[in-house]
């Protein structure tokens, strides 16, 4: 028996494309479950050398992995660290790289803002400009969330723009996004975050002819504001950056003929959902609950995503013991998705989060997946050195969705 | 909704190019011989645990594997169930992305059918139309080899067109090959087979300006051969697709500098070998007179590719032990290979076939290589798990012919 890891080696052909893939998709009464511990990957505490994974006793991932094929993926490109947005869109199959979202569109989604066809949202920072203009802090002393409501509130009762709706939403602390909604916007606006503070906040611009209209709205809006803000300080000014339109990509359902439904406890990810033509059904606030939601309405989808938030929180917290308890719920509830059989079952993570790190990193992640053709390898242990072992080897993410389609029996041969 | 293709090229890092190993490839008096078991992967047995390869016992395979470096490779994306044609072209070095082979091609090919350059070809199917010339049946009641024969000769007697030499190839069941032949034909011709029943068959339209003379020429001959199907119910009417060319695709000479020779029992894979370039011997029908014509050639070729069907059959069978029985044949086979001793010799499959599910699939398919330069690896048995730990760990099966000139010492260094 090898002792090594078996190399990989990462591959240099295209892969299947979505058109391809649509005409090798079928509509079959097989169900996909997808359930995401977020951030799950991890690294060896200094003390003990055992990752987060390795120290939780989780005898369901385990006993999960000992019947499936296991391997390391990695959502964006070696090295890379995803932010939640582009690790999910992975994890759904698009590229991140050539299916981006925006900062404006990712910030809107996460506060659960409704963005329709045309509309174009942008992210902005309450910050402190001094007597001359100049930027003194880009985030207003990380002003008080409660703060900012008030701020958003008087804007949007004060500021009104010509041919364009806008509105404000506070969200956490100094972070706010802004909605314009009209005819004949684009979101081919620069930012006006200059993104260093002792500078001037620039003027918006337009990057294309088309965008000028939209640009001359920004600037209006701007103008008001700043009036409106003069005798707020610390936030008497304000900067916006990644105007953005809600992606009009391929969904799901056109690319492999799925129904799939969202079940998530936390604004954000649904909005990635939503992106890539997700049903959002309701999740409460526990893995109890998310198990219900999935039962009631086990029959009218075929794939489903389930999230799990708490395994990134407590990795981001630098709390190495908290997550190992995370991981420890999670495996409890495991056993209750896993009652209903679903056909292909899959657990993994968008990226990891080291407790030692406090921070999302660029580390491989665990995953594995179930089904009855499988071909299941010798992992006995839902870990970071133990799935790299696996049948999988190691891949990017966008391999998830064929591999769980075919492993759902629901494409059909490519080619004569 | 978009139905465009967003081409997804998922990898960073690109394979070298036709153009750049051109460049680098020599003529040396080394010999390359490709061994492939058509459908070699398997699954595990429910009852053993074992895979059809684990429960051979096959000496001569793992002795092979001990002096082998060796991985697992897929020849499309992962996830992607190939069909023959597609894997084949990929194990020659070919994306089938890239250089797909369309369905009349295919058929042709498979029956043996000459395609010189600028004769078009499509699969047709007999098919039952009801009185109001709705399609019933799209296969005639799987129409009898015999009564198709028999129609596919008496359209070649009737059916006569302007400017175009028509001919019918009957295949297996309801189907049959129909060639055009004559000047400025293109394949750019939509099928007349709606790929559903109770429809009525669409006539033959031109995707491009340059398609409409073939266009017209296939419309004609549909009018003369609904006359005279008209009483031949079930088959009063055919249906047809995938009109193609041949493609006019490098060759392994022009590439790799080769000179290539197929040696296979079935005419599909002589067919697919004659694409890429092959010259194609004569092949008998067992691995012993295959054995016999390669010693016979040995020293007219540098790269031979020698095709074995029967674990491919059995596995589409579904019979288990039956195909453990061929790869044992092919174990007993091997040494006589072996004993030519060539540089290097290599064995694999196109994809795979398990028994356990009677019919292709998206597994990984084991690999071995062996040459005095190779680099062999720890593994000693030629079975999935175990090479699932070789020194070539999961690629794409493009890399294989790479890795054979390189190990043959045909290729030259790239740069300076």
């Amino acid at each position: 028996m090898l002792s090594m890891a078996h190399p990989n080696v990462y591959n240099s052909c295209q892969m299947i494309g979505f058109d391809e893939i649509r005409k090798l998709s079928q509509v079959t009464p097989s169900k996909i479950v997808l359930l995401v511990m977020d951030g799950v990957g991890g690294l060896p505490h200094p003390k003990t050398g055992k990752t987060e994974l390795e120290a939780a006793r989780c005898p369901n991932l385990d006993q999960l992995a000992n019947e499936s094929i296991c391997g390391m993926q990695y959502t964006v490109s070696p090295g890379i660290t995803p932010g939640s947005a582009p690790g999910h869109m992975s994890l759904f199959g698009y590229d991140p790289l050539t299916y981006p979202l925006g900062r404006g569109i990712v910030e809107a989604l996460g506060l659960d803002i409704e963005v329709g066809p045309g509309d174009v949202v942008a992210r902005g920072n309450f910050c402190t400009v001094d007597d001359t203009g100049h930027i003194a802090d880009r985030r207003a002393g990380r002003l008080a969330s409660e703060k900012s409501r008030e701020l958003c509130e008087l804007l949007n009762s004060k500021v009104k723009v010509d041919g364009c709706a806008t509105e404000f939403f506070a969200g956490k602390e100094h972070r706010f996004v802004v909605r314009f909604r009209g005819d004949g916007l684009s979101d081919e606006v620069s930012d006006t975050d200059p993104q260093h503070e002792g500078m001037l906040p620039p003027g918006a611009q337009a990057l294309t002819p088309a965008a000028q209209k939209t640009t001359t709205i920004v600037n209006t809006l701007i103008e008001q504001s700043r009036d409106l803000l003069k005798d707020k300080h610390p936030a008497n000014m304000f900067l916006l950056r990644g105007f953005s339109q809600h992606p009009d990509y391929p969904s799901l359902q056109h690319i492999y003929q799925l129904s799939p439904a969202c079940i998530a406890t936390y604004p954000m990810y649904r909005g990635v959902s939503r992106v890539v033509g997700m049903d959002i059904l309701p999740a409460g606030e526990t893995l109890e609950t998310q198990l219900e939601t999935l039962k009631k309405n086990y029959d009218r989808y075929d794939y489903f995503f389930v999230h799990f938030k708490k395994t990134d929180a407590r990795g981001e917290d630098g709390d190495f013991e908290a997550k190992v308890k995370a991981v420890e719920e999670f495996d409890a509830a495991l056993p209750g998705f896993l009652e209903l059989n679903p056909d292909v079952v899959i657990v993994t993570g968008d990226h990891s989060t080291p407790a030692g790190l406090a921070g999302h990193s660029w580390h491989t992640i665990p995953v594995m997946l179930r089904a009855q053709y499988c071909r299941k390898d010798e992992v006995t242990r839902f870990s970071e050195p133990a799935c790299l072992r696996g049948g999988l080897g190691q891949f990017h993410a966008t391999e998830l969705m064929p591999l769980a389609m075919a492993n759902a029996l629901k494409l059909n041969k490519f080619g004569a």
